[in-house]
């Protein structure tokens, strides 16, 4: 085998209550990404179609999380890559995430499967960290093993990988803003009360109960989130009528996607996630912004395989 | 019905990665607690056996908690309550949880329940509240409704009880040396880290996560704390030896009980818990220190009553 086409799929990173540690797969088409092995021993991102993204390994988040991978898995040939970004960059929807994790899931396929999947995560973290100055594994880690992700312990890293209950959608807005990871993560502040901080951590474990006991309420009650979301839905036009909107037709929850501005809402059914995503919609049409909007079922399987040969 | 006699069991909160929010309740009985309906329209504790105790309502937490379930539910007629506290004063173990969720409890099955067992942690949260500053429920609510339970919000209150796995036995170890719990509380810091937030719900979820996958390994690995074990532990004797002493025997994790002075272990199975208890007693042997030690499975049922008529 020396050809491979992925596609690798929209995360939500943060769901509110778990900070750099909680993440979620989606079932929508994201970036599209043909590796060849080639003779000669390097690494050459060939095109980028989508995105003004550079080409240079170094400087781009599949160039450094391939690189990441050869360093430990010597080779004596080399590797082209062609990326289709269909995830805008700076969306909240795990676009850089998509690409580290999918070019290591590629390559390690036209290795011969030498990692096991969870173990490309912590390649794939490269890319993180160059996208958003951060080595986080919560979009990465659902892209890579699909359904939801808990990124228990960093080091060493250790992840969780859980199945929501079958009924549950998610809405994605993507508000036509551009926000940098890096920049979305700068206007953190270094400290958190305790008080709140505990209160986020029953909220992490009550997520958790919730999605093994299949509890869509208590999934929805858990999405909470007193120190990420006040600092940063200031920067994301319309927020709280958008969270407004949401409750009011039935989601569970909503918050930020991952760094913003994509704000996403949990669903029971596809019949009401749809009715939030008009919601959603209407709020944005009445601001006169332009958006997408996306529902989808989560999805269990992350990278979807297209074609290889 | 117009007499009960009830035993109320020993807690272990917080569990390192769950402070304020997670608690355990044990097999190791408790304070005995009597309750007899008197004509007088009024709550009085009449005896204190075991411990220096007041007995005015206002002073004492469990006619602290007695009082706030009968201001909500009235009647002509009062109550008699007498104590016997097993539990130390100022040990970790849970002693005015006890004594608060027992009488509770207790009214409660005098009155013919008109409340369910959950709807009980509010009241006793009373008394918790005179002991110690702070209305937590991470010791009331696991007494009452047994086994493990995660606080998952306080206001509204929402606790959530969940099973352990069958093998697992915690090691408690109390060295004769007392702490307030409001002093214990005073020492904490009012902010933390975002990091050291964020590896702490990390370590809540996958501890939640391990108890409901029976994932022995990872209840384990869960049990990290370092936001109130690096401030209380330094307070408690011996305490990096007693941890030392535990993990080398093979216990799963270990941690301040509480706010401590008592530390416990979890361990698989019993008689790894028995060693655990023996490295532990060793190290305050060698520190010539008195002290108790417990050994005991997850008490399911949390409050036993074992007389009424």
């Amino acid at each position: 085998m020396d050809y491979i086409k992925i596609v690798a799929p929209v995360t939500i990173s943060n769901l509110s209550c778990g900070f750099d540690v909680l993440g979620l797969c989606l079932d929508i088409a994201g970036d599209e990404i043909v590796v060849r092995k080639i003779e000669e021993k390097i690494v050459r991102i060939t095109s980028m179609t989508g995105a003004d993204l550079p080409l240079e390994n170094q400087k781009n988040v599949a160039g450094i999380a391939a690189l990441a991978l050869l360093r430990e898995w010597d080779t004596d040939y080399g590797f082209e890559i062609a990326i289709t970004k269909k995830i805008k960059v700076g969306s909240g929807m795990g676009s850089s995430a998509a690409s580290s994790a999918g070019v290591v899931f590629a390559i390690n396929e036209l290795l011969g499967r030498p990692y096991e999947t969870r173990e490309l995560i912590r390649f794939a973290m490269h890319g993180e960290k160059l996208a958003s100055g951060s080595a986080h594994a919560d979009n990465v880690a659902p892209a890579l093993l699909g359904g939801f992700t808990l990124v228990r312990s960093y080091d060493p890293l250790e992840v969780i990988r859980i199945d929501g209950p079958e009924d549950l959608f998610a809405t994605i807005i993507h508000p036509h803003i551009e926000t940098r990871p890096a920049d979305a993560r700068s206007v953190l502040k270094h400290t958190v009360t305790l008080a709140h901080a505990a209160e986020q951590w029953g909220n992490l474990g009550g997520f958790i109960a919730g999605l093994y006991t299949k509890d869509y309420g208590l999934i929805g009650r858990s999405l909470s989130d007193k120190i990420v979301e006040p600092i940063r839905g200031v920067h994301i036009p319309g927020f709280d009528q958008l969270k407004s909107a949401a409750q009011a037709h039935g989601a569970l929850g909503s918050g930020i996607s991952g760094s913003g501005p994509s704000v996403f809402a949990l669903s029971k059914g596809e019949a009401t996630a749809r009715k939030v995503g008009l919601a959603m919609s209407s709020v944005y049409q009445s601001l006169q912004l332009n958006f997408d909007l996306y529902i989808s079922p989560i999805n269990a399987g992350g990278i979807k395989i297209h074609e290889k040969r």
